[in-house]
């Protein structure tokens, strides 16, 4: 696989490089994030993210293919560098290493970059509790068709490896971008794209609003919900009715239901 | 609060015992388990679960309602036990202790305790991937109207400290039951409740199913789908629509998209 010796103790430099990569400030300080995994490397080729370094322990890998995916980031400049079993554990974020773990670039965020279709789906989610539920809305979104997620939380950290984790690589997908709540309603309006804020509160039920046409999906903080900027700011606002007693749902729960719903009527056969 | 001196080291033997109920083993040695936090024993004692001992530390509360909750639970039997900060930091499952945790005798959770209503709306989980998951899906249930939740994993314990804290405690509303799948398929036919069994190579939208008379929404776990059991058992087979390039859904989430078009369904204005 490489000529190289592996590196066979956790106390090795790179070694040391790789695992100070789960701290945002480090991944703030070098530009660069950390794509544990078969699935999300594989991913993050497929979405031309520049991968630099790749991490691999042969020992661990599951399938066939690793050894392909591992050739394939080569020849595209990625340096790969063997590691025995024991000091490849130390450097994984998972319980059960699959034996690849590569260090990319991270990518532009900014709104700028998003450039929708016509009449697009969006999300725009304004605050993130977990990384990990970030990361699970945009694997949501991705199933659902959306067009991109918008961030409106300029704390947040894209390239958290629970993110990366959560969104099964999507993240490399999806158009993600982070951005200020005014920026967003600006960029939306100045699109003709129509917001549309889920609140308890709100009186038309998700499934009587429509759509289908050019809309963003606006979802709040579990625990808080929506700011005033959004409840105010949003188009229209939509309850998703709780038959139940229980009167909230985990955030990415409720994303899914308005983006499934967003997804039935805008299938041929609906609408 | 209490005459009784607080506990005032990790090393007592209550906190320890109470530690130890973390692991299975303990729990289903004792047939106890823990209730951490305000809103959870709330519930708990609402739906008459047995709340027998309550660790208490003032220091921690956030409101001004838990001392009376604490009388509530008293009133019925529990012990109090007084405990100082740091020790019962220890002893708590989370990042931030809200200052109670409880101990309660587990309840039957077999197929002969559920007594569905007429035409009820029923999810049956075949697999659980995470403790918290099942909590999540407890608590969307829950929201949804759903009348019970039935898990086919007979390996699963509905008391794992993660599914109380991801349900919010609606463990203790949702009438809940771990059966085996014959079990359920048997319970399910006997009072004529279709079977709609949620599949990735299944024909029919999940919206275009009739989702509005007695049913129960069956889903698999999210790495493997249903087995052929459930597949060749249902009644129905139905699929979630996937316009994007991600063909797989958290399975919290498969369940929210499933439960709410239920939901959808069976609403007065529609149907």
């Amino acid at each position: 696989m490489s000529g190289d010796e592996p590196i066979t103790s956790a106390a090795n430099d790179r070694i040391k490089r790789l695992v100070r990569l789960r701290n945002r400030r480090e991944r703030d300080r070098t530009g660069l994030f950390v794509v544990e995994g078969y699935r999300e490397l594989l991913r993050a080729a497929g979405a031309g993210v520049e991968v630099i370094e790749v991490y691999s322990c042969p020992e661990l890998f599951l399938g066939k293919n690793d050894a392909e995916l591992l050739e394939r980031l080569r020849s595209r400049g990625a340096g790969v560098v063997p590691v025995a079993p024991g000091p490849f554990r130390k450097a994984s974020y998972r319980d059960r290493p699959e034996g690849l773990i590569g260090v990319a670039r991270a990518f532009d965020v900014s709104l700028g970059r998003l450039d929708p279709p016509a009449s697009p789906l969006l999300l725009v989610v304004e605050s993130i509790e977990k990384p990990g539920n970030l990361g699970t809305m945009l694997r949501t979104a991705q199933a659902a068709g959306a067009d991109a997620v918008i961030v409106c939380d300029p704390a947040t950290d894209p390239f958290n490896p629970n993110v990366v984790r959560a969104s099964l690589g999507t993240l490399f997908d999806t158009p993600l971008a982070v951005a200020s709540t005014p920026d967003t309603l600006a960029w939306l309006a100045g699109r003709g794209i129509a917001t549309v804020a889920a609140s308890p509160a709100a009186v038309l039920p998700h499934h009587q609003a429509d759509l289908s046409g050019a809309v963003a999906l606006v979802v709040g903080s579990e625990q808080y919900g929506l700011t005033a900027a959004w409840l105010e700011g949003a188009d229209h606002r939509v309850v998703i009715p709780m038959p139940g007693s229980v009167d909230s749902l985990n955030a990415a729960v409720s994303a899914g239901i308005l983006l499934f719903e967003a997804a039935r009527q805008r299938s041929p056969r609906e609408g």
